[in-house]
């Protein structure tokens, strides 16, 4: 029997070493482990689906039947709104970092339009030197990017602004975040091309939907990193994404990633649509309302274990989650097993891409004790993910959008996982 | 009218600086421009998806209508060999580098097992100190590693050693080849904690599938960068790629990531498994067959012009490809419009990961003229991209797998593009 100098702890309350797993000989670990130390044979049984050939190859692939409840959690609240509401990504069920485009994050306002790309144009004018139109077709003949980002709309976690706690899950509190590799045409060039005259200070995009979704963007933005994304992950990108062209501002809350783009305007001043006036404004506590909040603050959150999860043996569990930053990369993220007394930095397991989702981890050990996960992340910025009550006592508890504080999850002694405020 | 200083030419026949196009005007090339320099009215036609609401947020997405034609394109020849053969991805469709999980290659043994994960077991014994069996939860207990990489078929391009010239696409001649994030455990870590004993030298991996597939890996690589691969794009693995794990050899030949793993024997020689013998060896002229070539070598292909495709206007175009190396990142991809004379180097369209595709691109004039479009790749370990010539001559024509030379695309005057040899 190893001694317990195995478990290096980094932290209380279970956290261990994230580096020392690899030499911990979890076959050593007595009751933590959770597999069997047998015999070979026993693991060799040939089970049925080895014994006769399964079906080809096939021209479209599907998951397996046993991943099928795997879904996104859908929500159209309002009858009188047609078409409005969102889908969220279930992020406990997820690892890595790129979200699959079935389980990509949704948020409509009038519906998914049903675009025929032959006909689709997109106009840029306003304060140009001359206005172009653009087919599909024509977009395809300009140099592309492909840059590997997350999406996040800005009223993703608002529930976590509430007194009243939400007993929900990863997905219901904040699977209004995704992440896809988007290629597309850099807004830059576009804009040069039709001439940017110098009064010209915002861009005004219009989508094709129902409900004209329209959003003003600086032109700062505009010629820095803004594409007109074509494809995700690889394909075009589908139709609640935007098919056949959508704007893509990196890091900026995602309502400015204007779907079924068909409009851009340059004008000398924002042009207050209502998804920035009635919409996506931080209400302080005085009534007042900031406007344009653009850049999505540095946060993340614990995917597993989560809420609404019930932890069913004692042992050794990764801590895993997703971090991100409208701001740049991730550089660090803590972990908390004790409610934020003590803090211990996660392993970063994925590559860290600016303004990407990064996925992070930590062994736990649990054995039955009650405990309190926090996760913190700082961003190459040096912003750090403030703490719940730090953002809450700066905001108030009017507020909707732009909440990126801390996520705690309370674990029971009998394994429940429920949100919780620290 | 500007001059035509604007065309910045980089090499020969139509090939235009990667860079310049940035600043080029569009608007202003006449005859090349592509899109329509008009009042803006004329694009604010308001079309009939625009009037009224399209249909809610769903729990699980799908791709437009219009895009259903880009398919896997699946063939399993042999009707004695049921389950047997391969569907390649459609990369001349695809842009970016993430290859959607529905259309990542194929290459089956004896078709796709239906695994239910509860019940699939993995197995370490051979020469380690203590055999392991593991269920599919135990592995999600441990610490995971999430890495973007390729996948390429050794038999990749193999019609390419062919004298006789095949008029294939970029599908049918290179789409055993995609890319994706994975994410599973180091198989170090497995390995460690079942003790690999100091005579190991050989991991052998063996797959569930009715075929038992299988193959011997060195056991340097196996403590290197192997993972046990349980989630491909965030998602689980689907039972096509290996529900529920598979091994994961980054950079190797496709087939020594063994899916449906389900054993890994330590042992002190190779296997000889029939998958090591009578398939994926290298036949030389002198009839001989060198075993046991892992790494992929660094290649490219240009996906956008390519075989069957056909050019329906003159003007601008993108021509795009993928670069990728067993051996590292690519550091460069040069591209020549006169079959090899004059090169120049291509922008690099997405991030420089090691083992992973890489997206290229490059402006170019097509007016009618001939044209044969080939690309060449050079890795961050200074390996180059052999001509074809170079290739079939060092390894004869009798040789199927490995063809890592380059793709050589005819444009005819009449905007027909085919598979040619230069």
């Amino acid at each position: 029997m190893k001694n317990d100098h195995q478990y290096e702890a980094v932290a209380e309350n279970g956290l261990l070493h994230r580096r020392h797993l690899l030499k911990l000989g979890l076959g050593s670990m007595g009751a933590l482990a959770t597999h069997q130390v047998v015999g070979a044979e026993s693991g060799l049984l040939i089970p049925d689906w080895s014994k006769q050939p399964g079906p080809g190859p096939s021209e479209y692939g599907a998951r397996s039947a046993f991943e099928n409840n795997t879904r996104r959690m859908a929500a159209n609240p309002n009858p009188l709104y047609p078409g409005g509401g969102s889908s969220r990504t279930p992020l406990q069920f997820l690892q890595g970092t790129i979200t699959p485009n079935s389980l990509h994050f949704e948020r409509h306002h009038a519906g998914v339009p049903a675009i025929n790309p032959a006909i689709h144009k997109l106009v840029i004018h306003g304060l140009v030197r001359q206005p172009l139109v653009f087919n599909y077709e024509d977009l395809l003949a300009y140099p592309l990017v492909s840059r590997i980002h997350f999406l996040e709309c800005s009223g993703n976690s608002g529930a976590l602004f509430r007194d009243e706690l939400v007993n929900g899950s990863a997905q219901s509190l904040h699977g209004l975040l995704s992440c896809a590799e988007w290629t597309g045409v850099p807004l830059v060039t576009l804009l040069e091309e039709a001439g940017v005259l110098p009064e010209a200070t915002w861009v005004s995009a219009v989508g094709a939907d129902a409900a004209s979704m329209g959003r003003s963007i600086p032109i700062g933005k505009a010629l820095d990193d803004v594409m007109v994304a074509l494809y995700q992950n690889g394909e075009p990108i589908r139709p609640e994404q935007g098919y056949p062209m959508r704007l893509f501002c990196p890091g900026w809350e995602g309502n400015t990633s204007v779907k079924w783009l068909t409009q851009l305007k340059l004008t000398d001043a924002p042009s207050q649509f209502r998804d920035e006036t009635s919409k996506y404004t931080d209400t302080r506590p005085d009534r007042m309302s900031l406007q344009f909040t653009f850049p999505m603050g540095v946060k993340s959150v614990i995917t597993s274990p989560s809420g609404l999860m019930q932890l069913n043996r004692q042992g050794l569990y990764q801590i895993t989650g997703l971090a991100w930053s409208g701001s740049g990369a991730i550089r660090k993220v803590e972990i908390s097993a004790d409610g934020g007394a003590t803090w211990a930095d996660a392993e970063l397991q994925s590559e860290a891409l600016p303004k990407a989702l990064l996925r992070f981890r930590l062994p736990w050990r649990w054995l039955g004790q009650e405990a309190v996960l926090i996760s913190r992340a700082t961003d190459t910025a040096g912003n750090v993910q403030p703490m719940r009550q730090t953002i809450v006592s700066a905001r108030g508890d009017i507020s909707t959008y732009h909440y990126h504080g801390t996520q705690s999850w309370s674990v029971a002694a009998n394994g429940t996982v429920s949100n919780t405020y620290v």
